[in-house]
């Protein structure tokens, strides 16, 4: 089922945040210190004001910007202590806010924007995680760059677990500081009317960006109205209110005008998140029948200047059956931007670490990789109390996976003579999939037929709005394009959470699914007192009301209430579950690649995705999820990296063509996803448990086995760049 | 209270459809008829299509027009027999549609419409109702001119009831057609997304124009989205689909365009309703003790060019007791726009003959008006089996009111030597509130404990939003200025009938009450888990959660459920109500008008309007809508009046210069609102009745019948002008 919404996106009548204009609007523009770390002595916008079209000037000297910002990006407000201020004269990273200019055309805004003069002093940074845990090293926050204490997760006896091991082995792991880079830039329109607020904003959700946003500026949440309709891709970035919103609605009111404030490509990739870079230290025990007796893993996380907090060890603790783990994480300030969630935050780092463990685990016993992962395939959650989970679909994953992949011919066919070498890897994930707060989802079914889905949920382009339609066709019988869906706006749809976690799907579909089914029990009560029957002898089917005599029979356009009210309607709300058991995805990626041990380029040729992510409600997005993810895999282990200059702090690629992804040249010329389509019954009334994140978590991994099993030379830090590649080459043959 | 949009009214940031401005939008004109009667022989647009700016051109040539159009306006789709066509080759009226174009600004579109050349062939026309019903006129709807046959309603014997009075009086007065000139004129802007259509529409309700579209354009209802959150001004004339939205929306889709079309002052004067004229016989017989004993009414009405069929006979029929009662009523087509439901249709008119011919009656027997009144009330009504009314309040305005205007005491004032001379009147009216259909709404309190209403009723000004945030207020405890209300759009708001017939507030505010009780039940039920106390234990008030024993309190921010789903939403539905009793606000108005004998000049000094309403929402409002009423009244009876040129037909006074309304200097000098406040409990659970049109019912024939106790010389044919005024006051001299 193609996207509902397909031909709005590709004939680009869809309207983004960025497509809003507003009568008399303004643009925004927003000043960013340009050192890693300073203080500012004094701003001067005495020119800045006299600019032609210049109507509003923000800066830390204005009262109504003393608003603190607190230790979660998007948390602001009026608690204590805050970690910072709206311009916070303190800048602890390249591009953070110091004063912001609204006018009539963008190029006066900027014209203006460099027309203040600001005083820095500069101070001493730290770019480096390694560097900033040294002692003597430059405070990016008070009390030094350790942010709390490190983080321990235990269980058994990991000493006496590598004691019982035949093989034991330790590698270090890194990975870079990749950014999400979201075609559509982090922004806002906002627009008083009264003392009402109303903000096109481009997010993940807007009813957090609700609260939060009335938060910063003590207003209740009627009174703040947020609508998201459309976005163009966050990946985690855009689940937090920024600054710029709050920047863009004080000017606003400062003109009383409408304000557009979006970033620029360069502010993006310096202050609104990125994936932090690990170094995971990990020890692995493993008996030769291929039993995991210990794993432990120590991981430092480079979290940029402010907190937010990305842990790696999860699946660590929980993939593989293991009586023996311990666990230790330490979070490291450096002056950059701060990390934000990233699709499925800490799991593509420690896939990274753990999978590529997994495959020199399998080596050193002489085992196949798929078979030491079958091996050791838990149906508890270890990280949990031992809790069942409600389906474990990654044996399917391995075995089903490998066969369609060819794994085991694939294997074992010649790597070819040179330059260019191929091999193939395997790598598994699973997600967490979250409960969920509560959604609120309402239905309406026309008179005509025709119905209208009203819910909050934001669709980032992964087909929500269709998934969920579809579940209202199912439902009410209705035709797909008779459906309307109205969506993601806090002023007129109701409460969910944001899109992310991969819950989406998960979370909001049984909500929909219960408010059509209140549509159905209305429309039987409806039909019931017209036909003097009981409701519970009537059933709705293909638009008409049948008794179960089968004698009578209503059409919708003959059910009189119905004509007379036009459209009823159906409110479900779907509480946190209670259970006992635990919800998990799971996912297994093969990757082929070939490596040209002349340039050292690294190109994957094909891969396969076996993913349990319970029912698969739309096969076409489903697929589109999954070579989204794969592909940012991609990115993440062949070319991805923030790159900071190491003697002045900044950003040396923060734009698009320095800083590389993946291109439709990149994408494997042949990708196959193997949905294992287990409906899981126990976890909700759609039997689905996300995909979004689950799809990109092993597949760096993956690629890293694979580039392994061409060369031989294991690369453990990402990315693996032609010339990291050439230089490994190198090294191994001055070793062999 | 004042009107909670209060400020963006007058501010001018409230965005009206007038106001709604889209990207890349163009500009819509239409091409009228430039005669009373004709046939279009050709439309060549040849030059027109050619011109600069202009994207679209639409005639009767393009297959996309071929729509029919029904007895009532507004009723378009595919039924049959279609009484025109958007763009009919037969124009019955002057300003009927032949073309239309969208440019990229008005001044193009308007260029390129008066470059389209049309080749007419003139008819002979009718324009006065009385020559359209005689032998040999033009006909101008196939059948004749007379709309379907005469209209009759009887009851007892009337010539057994003049044949019991002791003074039989007859006369035949007369209304002119008056053009409701709402400020905002008619028009629409119409976006295309897809297959959805979007209209931003000037109307009194979105849901209706969302069907007739619906069906004009062979859509389903879910992809019609219809937004009427601000309008201004419909008086009955924005209750129906206009042929401008159907053009404005076939020519978007041509030019791949948002457009907007929005109606001259000119043209609404000609194309989109009016309050027909009528000529109303009126026969009474009355004993000397004022028992009315037979009324009469031959009613003739002026319908203009198509079927609208506004009766003027009820309050003969209902108002006052009487046994014997016959009412018959002819409607006449004309060449001229045709007639829509204006403020209290036919119940002016009818209060114009019968007020008059009440006055005429006491008079005759030596009676107080007001008394002849007070003998006469009923409290059931006749006009539907004797059913009792839910409440009569027509005893308490009549004395009440007469009590507060120093009736006895004005009424024996000295009137003045001249030329200015002065008395006072007074007249009843009542108004038949309906049932109405059902109505959903939808309230949603957040967890901070300000409240959000969704709600399908338009506010034409009138401050209906205001009123159903009170109920809110009301029932929750939330301050009025942290409810914000979203209202009258098709997409996002619920199904209710349009805001007309003074039953907004009485069919929607019962709703508003039933989904703040859900919102306040669902507290409860959070509260009662939370606590382990049964629900029916708690209390919800000013914002906390009270135990009955008064041991245990929870506030909003401590309800945990609350807390995490931001929002609890409650939803009802009104359904119809069956009752056995009938619904009727009541009114009197009374008048103080000064006359001056040598230049003609009427200015009415002071008035009162007794209402019973019901329980009284808002006064502010209420006295507004009073206000209101009565001035348009005060119109009807001194200056408003459409002149059709006999020559030409056409109308010789479509635009403010020359047709004349009250201005603030015709306002008079006191103003009094006497709310009989009478919480009427058996119709509704807000004790409501419906204020709007009460408002303007007996005015204008109050003040003739001031007119009449200052002059002696009673005018029946409205508006009373100086010159009639001046002719009059000769032939009394004459004769006298």
């Amino acid at each position: 089922m193609p996207r509902i919404d397909g031909y709005e996106r590709v004939s680009g009548t869809a309207v983004f945040p960025l497509d809003v204009i507003l009568p008399n609007m303004l643009y925004g523009a927003i000043l960013r210190c340009p050192h890693a770390h300073a203080t500012v002595k004094a701003v001067d916008t005495a020119k800045a004001r006299e600019m032609p079209g210049v109507h509003a000037v923000l800066t830390d000297a204005d009262p109504e910007a003393q608003i603190g910002w607190f230790s979660r990006p998007g948390s602001a407000g009026s608690g204590s202590p805050a970690l910072s201020r709206l311009f916070d004269p303190h800048c602890r990273f390249e591009g953070e806010e110091v004063a912001a200019v609204a006018a009539d055309s963008p190029q006066q805004a900027w014209d203006a924007v460099r027309a203040i003069r600001v005083e820095y002093e500069v101070l001493p940074f730290v770019s480096d995680m390694e560097a900033a845990l040294k002692p003597g090293a430059p405070d990016v926050q008070e009390g030094g760059n350790r942010m709390g204490n490190p983080r321990e997760t235990k269980r058994g006896d990991v000493e006496k677990g590598f004691a019982e091991a035949d093989v034991v082995l330790e590698e270090t792991y890194r990975t870079s500081c990749d950014i999400h880079t979201c075609v559509e830039a982090h922004g806002s329109v906002v627009q008083w009317d009264g003392d009402r607020l109303t903000v096109w904003d481009t997010n993940q959700g807007p009813f957090p960006i609700q609260a939060a946003l009335a938060g910063a500026l003590r207003m209740p949440l009627s009174k703040v109205r947020v609508i998201s309709s459309y976005m163009g891709g966050g990946f985690g970035s855009k689940l937090n209110l920024g600054k710029y919103s709050v920047i863009a609605a004080l000017m606003a009111r400062k003109a009383a005008r409408p304000v557009k404030l979006f970033l620029t490509r360069e502010e993006t990739f310096l202050a609104v998140g990125n994936r932090p870079a690990h170094i995971m230290k990990l020890k692995a025990g493993v008996k030769k029948d291929g039993t995991l007796t210990a794993l432990q893993l120590t991981g430092v996380g480079e979290m940029g200047a402010y907190p937010a907090a990305t842990a790696v060890g999860y699946q660590v603790g929980d993939l593989y059956k293991c009586p023996n783990v311990r666990i230790e994480e330490t979070m490291a300030y450096i002056n950059a931007g701060p990390n934000r969630a990233f699709r499925a935050p800490g799991f593509p780092q420690c896939s990274w670490a753990l999978e590529q463990m997994m495959d020199a685990l399998a080596e050193k016993i002489g085992m196949d990789p798929v078979d030491l992962r079958l091996k050791n395939i838990s149906t508890v959650c270890q990280m949990d109390n031992n809790k069942p989970y409600t389906s474990t679909g990654l044996r399917e994953c391995l075995s089903e996976g490998a066969r369609a992949f060819n794994w085991k011919e694939s294997r074992s066919r010649p790597k070819g003579e040179g330059p260019w070498v191929r091999g193939v890897g395997v790598a598994g994930g699973m997600w967490g999939s979250q409960n969920g707060p509560p959604a609120t989802v309402i239905v309406k079914l026309y008179a005509d037929g025709s119905a209208n889905l009203n819910m909050g949920a934001a669709d980032l382009g992964t087909g929500t709005k269709t998934v969920m339609a579809m579940i209202v066709a199912e439902e009410l019988g209705v035709p797909m394009d008779r459906i309307q869906v109205e969506n993601a706006d806090t002023g007129n749809t109701q409460f969910t959470s944001q899109s992310g976690g991969s819950k989406t799907v998960y979370v909001d579909s049984p909500a929909v699914r219960a408010a059509a089914l209140e549509v159905k029990s209305s429309l039987l009560d409806m039909a019931a007192a017209q036909l003097k029957v009981p409701a519970a002898d009537l059933n709705f089917k293909d638009g008409e009301i049948l008794a179960e005599t089968g004698t009578q029979r209503l059409a919708l356009r003959d059910l009189r209430q119905l004509q007379m009210q036009q459209a009823v309607v159906g409110v479900a709300v779907r509480g946190p579950v209670q259970s006992d058991k635990v919800v998990r995805p799971f996912v297994t990626h093969f990757a082929e690649v070939e490596v040209n041990t002349r340039t050292g380029e690294v190109r994957v040729v094909r891969m396969l995705a076996a993913h349990d992510s319970g029912r698969v409600m739309n096969l076409l997005t489903y697929r589109n999820q999954v070579f989204g993810g794969f592909i940012m895999g991609l990115g993440l282990a062949t070319m991805e990296r923030r790159i900071l200059d190491p003697v002045t702090g900044k950003m040396a690629n923060a734009n698009w063509h320095d800083y590389k992804i993946p291109t439709a040249k990149d994408v494997p010329a042949q990708m196959t996803v193997l949905p294992i389509d287990l409906h899981d019954t126990e976890c909700n009334t759609t039997g689905t448990k996300g995909i979004g994140e689950p799809a990109m978590i092993p597949s760096a991994a993956a690629i890293a086995n694979a580039f392994y099993h061409a060369t031989g030379v294991r690369i453990t830090a990402a990315p693996i760049t032609p010339s990291q590649v050439l230089t490994l080459l190198a090294e191994r043959k001055t070793k062999g």
